[in-house]
């Protein structure tokens, strides 16, 4: 594992680090915020997903959780969102292929040999941190903005015990249903519909649900609410009773304003349920 | 003056702005943030002036100032920092030219024609944010980052009762003496010395000092800080027994983790004497 970058922020340090990835077959980069309590022993750990066309970089720089994490004594880990590097697949769209990995395990050719996101992010960065810094994986949350909500919500779905709270900003809710899902999950993983229902946080939420709190907050400006479809979420949750928190907050849109805005609440309520 | 883009943030509205400029004769880009009590009547404004290869934008989305200017209710003007545009002059260095303009008004061709960030950022834009938006002009602070500290400092002493407040973020604190100045100001303002004077912060504090309070935050491990001189700085407020608050704060570099860090304290400062 090689360090990009290490820069003190907020007491603690802002790290970027590279390595060669099992899972992925490719280098590939996170960035790393550590708390000052770091130093003194392991300290719970917040996964933050991003959307579509970001890597590891957007929320580090942009989405203000540092200052809420240094203040609750909690790390951040920022995955990129996919596999990189020239030989790697790639579409020429936004939404398909390098920055859109979508957290899943590719099945399909051109994708397969790369696109293990799902696999990465589950199982082989959450032991190169847990090994490599004072993370305690004990205690462990996770949320993410649009594609990385999704993300978040169906990777704490699918592993129960795992993440002990889960939020999202602005999740693609539903993406069996919406243009946001049906061409990735067809792209990644082919045309059974079966395949891809785990890969769905509304359809998880119906069958599983989650142990512990959810919190998901859309803006009512979002230029993509349609897409996102937050409202079979909220069916899900209904139906479910599951314990959860949705809001639409009123003349927020799909930026990072949005994310930056909301943040605090999110990292309070990550915070509350890790030091629990 | 067109809207480029409005998005909610903070309860308040993070606005960018393009207008005709006939300081610097082009177009120039400006960010805004207003807070939510702008919607019912003027705020006081804090101006943030951004660093070398910087436009609008950087501050506007990396330095996490909106957060904490909402919870005081002030604006924040994050202007560019040079003129921009294919009829404008540059230099293939990323310290002259355009993303450089060290507020001045140059006198020198081949910059003379545009290069005039003085009166752009201390006339012409706050006429125009007082004549289109909520802003109390009666209530104006100013900090920046790195050249742009430069500016708010040389900006604050030459205009006194202009700003309530000044500070600064690893400021370029004595540019007569620097290579992060001497280059500039020769390429801007010529050869005489005489000229420079009232843009050093160093020799305008043992000129004239500032009629209030003075806050400046620079990293131990900056590594910029030979450049920066920030004990040239030290020495003029303490010889002039000015009203200040000089920090050096342990491990930060020169980046916008630095700037993150410390923007609570610096838009807590300015609002104490904005609303005093």
């Amino acid at each position: 594992m090689d360090t990009v970058s290490e820069n003190k922020a907020f007491g603690g340090t802002q790290g970027v680090y590279r390595h060669s990835s099992d899972a992925c077959g490719c280098d590939m980069t996170f960035g790393l915020f550590l708390p000052q309590e770091a130093r003194d022993g392991a300290v719970p750990v917040l996964w933050y997903l991003s959307g579509l066309t970001c890597t590891h970089e957007n929320a580090m720089v942009k989405a203000g959780a540092q200052a809420w994490a240094a203040e609750q004594g909690i790390a951040l880990i920022f995955p990129d969102t996919s596999p990189r590097g020239d030989g790697v697949a790639d579409d020429d769209a936004y939404d398909l292929g390098q920055g859109a990995g979508f957290y899943v395990n590719a099945t399909q050719d051109p994708w397969a040999p790369h696109f293990r996101m799902w696999d990465y992010v589950a199982e082989e960065l959450p032991a190169l941190v847990a090994r490599e810094f004072a993370i305690d994986s004990e205690r462990q949350a996770i949320t993410g903005h649009s594609m990385g909500g999704h993300g978040a919500l169906t990777l704490a779905m699918n592993l129960p015990g795992r993440y002990r709270s889960v939020s999202a900003f602005a999740p693609i809710a539903h993406p069996t249903a919406s243009d946001w899902g049906r061409k990735q999950l067809s792209a990644y993983l082919g045309g059974n519909e079966a395949d891809w229902a785990r890969h769905d946080a509304t359809l998880m939420m119906r069958e599983t649900g989650f142990d512990g709190p959810v919190l998901v907050d859309t803006g009512t400006q979002d230029q993509f609410i349609d897409l996102l479809k937050p409202e079979a979420l909220a069916d899900a949750v209904n139906a479910r009773r599951q314990e959860a928190t949705l809001r639409l907050q009123p003349g927020y849109d799909h930026s990072y304003f949005f994310v930056s805005t909301f943040m605090e609440d999110h990292v309070n309520f990550h915070a509350e349920a890790l030091w629990a």
